[in-house]
C-alpha cells in the first residue's frame, strides 16, 4: 500500500482478496502497510487489486509455472529422442547438421560427416522462418523425406522445426523431435498443437524471453499432456554488433535450479559467428548443458542460410574431442 | 577483407561475387581492401562470401525490404477499417476498449463509453495470448459475436486479435481489422494467412524486434497481395522494472521515413501502468502517430486481464480532449 | 523461504532479522513461508539473510532513495539557473547550442541564433567525453571563457559539462549549471564534488541506468546538501541500429510520480538522428517534460562532434513555434 | 547516398572527402551510389559528411581503436601483477576475496583461505561505488593498509578498485593492480590518470558497453603509455530478473580475436547469485578466459556488501579443482 493509504483503502483491499477466495494478511511497516495474500495454490492475477486506491504495487512470491517446476518434480526428466540419445542424464548428446536441408547430396554428406565425428542426432530445417519473405523458405515435405533418408543411412535421430500446425503434423511423421524456433516460443496455438502430438519437443528460448517465460511456454506443452520437452538457450538480443546474439549461458544453471527439464545450448545461433562457436560450445558443456545443437555444413560458403555461423565438417570433427575432454572433467560424457 | 588478406583471397571473393551474378568492385584502403558488390536489385545473402578466407565482414547497404519501403511508394498509404475510420491521413483515429471481451454487459458498456468519448473503433480480444496456460484465454467465437453486437449498437469499427490460421478466418468474419500481436510478429505462417485474407491488418511490433524486422514482417503480408497494413509501436523489452515495457516513440518518425505504411501507438502496453498512459498518449500524438489504441475498461479492478493498465471510462473521456488539443497544435484532428 | 524450509531455518532467519534491529513477521502460505521485515526506516541490505539456508529470495518493498522522493517532499522542486530560467514550474525552458564549443565565431553565432529563436539557455561542451582518446576532447578553460562571453552578449544562461573534480570547479566558475553526462552518472566521486559546489546540476541518465538508479545518483548530490538537481532523459541503449539510442519518454511521468525533482529531455542524443529530433522534441513537451536540451549548430556539416544529430539554426527556429503550440495545448509555456 | 541523390550532391560529398585529406571512390549500384573513403590511417569522424544533402548513411569500415588491436600487435600481451601471477599466458590465475575489506580479521581469514585453496591474488575493495549514498562506502586508506598486511601474510598479489584520481594514487601505493569498475569504464579522466600511473590496470566492462567501447576505454589507458591492461567481462544489463546481470562469455573469444590484451571473467557479478557462480566459473575457463576474479567471503551472511553472490571459503576450495580439470582439458593450468 502507499505510505498514505487510508484504513478504508486497506480494508477494501483485504475484502477484495477475500472475495477472490484467499486470505489477506496485513503486515504493518514503519513506512507503509503491506498486505500478504495466502492460501493460493498457484499464481493469482493481481491486476484487479493493483487497480484499487491506495495500492502501491503487487509483488508476486509464488512462481507462475507449475508442472515444469523442480518443486513439482524433484528428479531430472530424461527425454529420449532415439535409441541411446537421451537428454537430461549423464550423457551430453550433440545434435549437428545444416541450418536447412538443401539437397540429397548435401544432407547425406552432412549426416555422414557429423555421425563420424561423434554426433548423436541430425538437425536440418525443412520449414525455415526467415525475416524476409524473399529468402529461401525450405524444401518442405521433400526436406523431411531427405532427413528420413539420412536417418536410414546413418542411424542418427532427426530434429526438425515446425512453424505451424500443419507443418507440425508433417514433422512428427518424419522426425524424432519437433523443434519450436525462437520466433515461435510464444506461439501458443503451436505449443498446444505439439503438446497434443506427443513427440519430443525441442523448445528454443525467444530473443527477448525471460527464463520464466521460457518455462511458461514449456508449461503450455506439458499442460496438453506431453512432458517430453527439451529446452534450448540460443542467445538473446543485445546491443553488441560484434556477435549476432548474446549467448546467455547462465540460463543453464538457472533452469536446472528451477525446473526438472533438460536444457541444451546452441552456440551457433548463440554467437552467430563461426570462429566463436567452438569456444562457446566448450563453455556450454562446462556450464552443465544437457546437450548441444550445432550448425555444420559440408560447404558453408555455399549454404542457402546461416553459412557464416556453420562449422566446416573438419572443424566439427576437431571440436568433439575438446568437448569430450571438458565433459570428462565434470564427470559427464559426450553422446 | 582482413588487413592481411592475400591477393588470391581477394580474387576468390571477386570470383564468388561474379558467380552470384553481380559485379565486384575492389576498393583499396590504407589498412585493408574493401570489395563492393554492385548490380543487385535487392538484398543479397552474403553468408557464403562471409565464410571465405580473408573476409573480415559483410556490410549490407541495400535495405532488405521492398514493397513496404518509401522508395517503392512515395505517397502515404491510407488504410480504412470502416466508414470514416482511416489511418494514414490527416485524422488520428483512436481505437479503445478492453483487453478481453468478457461479457455482453462489459463490452457494450465499454463500446458505448468509448464511442461517447470520441473513439472511432473498438478493441477487444476473443483469443488471448497469455504467458501462462492457466490464465483466461478469451471467449473465442462468442467473444467475436459480442464484438459484432457492440458494432451494431454503436457503429464503431471492430479490431480483434488472431493467434492462428483458424482464428484468423473467424476474426475476419466478424471484425473489421485483424490484429497480429507482438508475440506473433514473426509467426510467418500467420502473416501469410492474413495476407491472403485481404482484410486490414494491425501488426504490432515484437518485444525485441527492430524496426527493420517489423517492416519485413509487414512485407510478408504485402507479398501475399494485401497492402492494408497498419503498424503499431507497443513498447519493447527493457531492464527498467518501473514500467512493463519501454515505449519506443522514435519508431513513429523512423517508420514514417522508411515506409509509406501508417503507424499507430499503444500507450497501454507501451507503459503497462495506468497512470502513465495519458502522458504517453499525448506524446504519441505529438510525435506524429497515425492513430492510437488504448485499453479502456468499465471496471478495471475486476478485469480478467490487463486491469492495471486499463483506463477507467472517465479517464479516457478526459484524455480525448487533451489529445484533440495536441493534434490541433500539429495540424491534425482526432478521429 | 523455500517450500521445503525447516522450522529451524525459519527461526534462524527470524533471529537474524531481530539481530539487525528489526521485527520479523512470518506469513505462512499454502506453498511456502514468507517472512516480512518491519520497523525499518529505510532500505536494508538483505544480502546476509539471502545467504542463509532455506531462503528463496529477498523482496524489497521500501524504496531505496529518500530525499529525492515525492514522499519526502510533496511539492515540485523548481531549479532556477538564471534570471527567468526555471525548471519545474509551468514554463518549459529550452537549452540549445552546439555539442562542443569550437571557436568564438561558432559559439557566438549559435548563441545569437538560438536566443533569437526562443531558447533560454546555451549549451556547449568545453570538456568532452569521447569514446576514442584520439577524438576532439574540447577546448577546456578557453571553451568556458567563450561560453561566458556568449552569455554577456546574449543574456542566455550557460550549461556545460564537467568530467572530473578539477573540471567541476572550473565549470562552476564560468557556467550557471554543471552538467554530469550519461557516462558519469554513477561516478560517485564526481557527484559528491558537484554536491558540495552548490551550483545547479543537470544530471543525465546513464545508457543502461534504471530510473531508480538515476534517482539514487541524484540522492548522492542532495546528500551533500545541494538540492538543485535537474534530471535528464537522453536515451538508453537498445538494439535498434536505425537510431543511436532509444528515447525512453516514459521516464518523464515515472519520475514525476516518484520524485519532486524536475526532469527535462534531450531529443538530440535521445535519437541521434537530426531528422527525428523535431518529432521527439514535440513528444517530450507533450509528455510533460520540464525542459528540453537540443543540439543546434550554425554549420552542422563542419561540427567537430555530433554533427549528424545537430539541428541547423533554421530548423531550430521552425521547431520552437511547434513546441509553443504543444505546450499551450497542455497549459504550459515555452521558456 | 540516397537513391535519388543528384550528381551535384555526389560531387559535393566527394569534394568534402577530398577537403578532409582523403580520397573519395564512387561505387555506382543498381539502386544507389556508394562513395568509399580511402587513404585514412585510422577512424574518421564522418558526422560532417553525414549531414550533407543526399547522404543516406555513413558506414565505418576501419576499426576505431588502434594500439589495443590485434592488427597493431600480433602476440598476446602478458600482464604480470606479481611474482608468478601473469595474465595472458598459458596459466589462468584466480583472483579471489571479499567485495569489501571490512576488518583485519575478515581480510586475513579471506586471504589465508583463498591462498590455501589455490588463488593467486586477493581482491578487496577499500573504495566502494554503491548505488545508494547511504550504503557502506569502504574503509578507504585503512582498507588498503589491511590489504597490504594480507599480502605480507600470504604472498598473494593485491587488486583493489579506485574511483577517482586521488584514490588511484593511494591504490597504486598499496596494491599491485588498480581495478576500474564497470560504472567508471567511461570515466575518461580516471582512465588517463591510471594510464599515467603505470601500474597494471584491471578494466571492467560497463553494464551497457559494447566490446568496441571496452577496447576504446583500454585505448585511453594505453595512449598514456601504460600497456599493462587486463580486461574483464562481468555481466551486462539485461531484462531477466532471475540473475543480477547477463554474463556475456562470448566477450572472451571476441576480445581474443580483436585484441592482444588478456581478458578475465568475473562470474560473481556476472550472475549475482552464489549458486550459479561455480557453473559460470567453469564455463569461463572453458571459453578461454585468461583469469578469473571471484568473490569469496569467510562469512557471506554477515558481509557488508555483495553477500548474496559471495562464495563460502569451502565452496571456493571445492571449485578450484573443478577449474583445474577444465583448464587441463584445454591445455592450460590454474594459477
Amino acid at each position: 500500500m502507499h505510505n498514505n493509504a487510508t484504513p478504508q483503502q486497506i480494508d477494501a483491499v483485504c475484502a477484495a482478496i477475500k472475495a477472490m477466495g484467499f486470505e489477506p494478511m496485513p503486515m504493518p511497516g514503519a513506512q507503509r502497510m503491506a498486505i500478504g495474500l495466502v492460501g493460493n495454490a498457484g499464481p493469482v492475477d493481481g491486476s484487479g487489486v493493483a487497480a484499487m486506491d491506495g495500492v502501491a504495487q503487487i509483488i508476486p512470491v509464488t512462481k507462475p509455472f507449475k508442472q515444469v517446476s523442480r518443486e513439482w518434480r524433484k528428479e531430472d526428466t530424461v527425454v529420449a529422442i532415439g535409441a541411446g540419445v537421451a537428454f537430461g542424464g549423464r550423457a551430453v548428446p550433440v545434435i549437428a547438421g545444416p541450418c536447412s536441408v538443401e539437397t540429397e547430396e548435401q544432407i547425406l554428406a552432412a549426416a555422414r560427416g557429423v555421425k563420424a565425428a561423434g554426433a548423436s542426432a541430425l538437425r536440418g530445417g525443412a520449414f525455415k522462418p526467415r525475416s524476409s519473405p524473399y529468402a529461401f523458405q525450405g524444401l518442405g515435405r521433400r526436406g523431411l523425406e531427405l532427413l528420413a533418408l539420412a536417418r536410414r543411412e546413418t542411424g542418427l535421430a532427426v530434429v526438425s522445426e515446425a512453424m505451424d500446425e500443419a507443418g507440425a503434423d508433417l514433422v512428427a511423421e518424419f522426425a524424432d523431435c519437433i523443434q519450436i524456433g525462437a520466433r515461435n516460443m510464444q506461439n501458443y496455438s503451436l505449443l498446444k498443437a505439439v503438446g497434443r502430438l506427443g513427440k519430443p519437443v525441442l523448445l528454443k528460448r525467444g530473443l527477448a524471453a525471460t527464463i520464466t517465460e521460457l518455462l511458461l511456454s514449456a508449461e503450455y506443452v506439458i499442460a496438453e499432456g506431453n512432458s517430453q520437452v527439451i529446452l534450448c538457450e540460443r542467445g538473446i538480443r543485445s546491443w553488441d554488433t560484434l556477435v549476432r546474439n548474446t549467448f546467455d549461458l547462465s540460463a543453464i544453471p538457472v533452469v536446472h535450479k528451477l525446473s526438472h527439464l533438460p536444457i541444451i545450448a546452441d552456440p551457433s545461433h548463440g554467437t552467430g559467428v563461426r570462429e566463436h562457436v567452438a569456444a562457446m560450445a566448450r563453455a556450454a558443456v562446462a556450464s552443465g548443458a544437457d546437450g548441444l545443437i550445432i550448425e555444420v555444413h559440408p560447404t558453408p560458403d555455399r549454404a542457402l542460410s546461416d553459412g557464416a555461423q556453420s562449422l566446416y565438417l573438419e572443424q566439427f570433427a576437431s571440436l568433439v574431442p575438446e568437448l569430450r575432454a571438458i565433459a570428462g572433467a565434470i564427470g559427464r560424457t559426450i553422446g
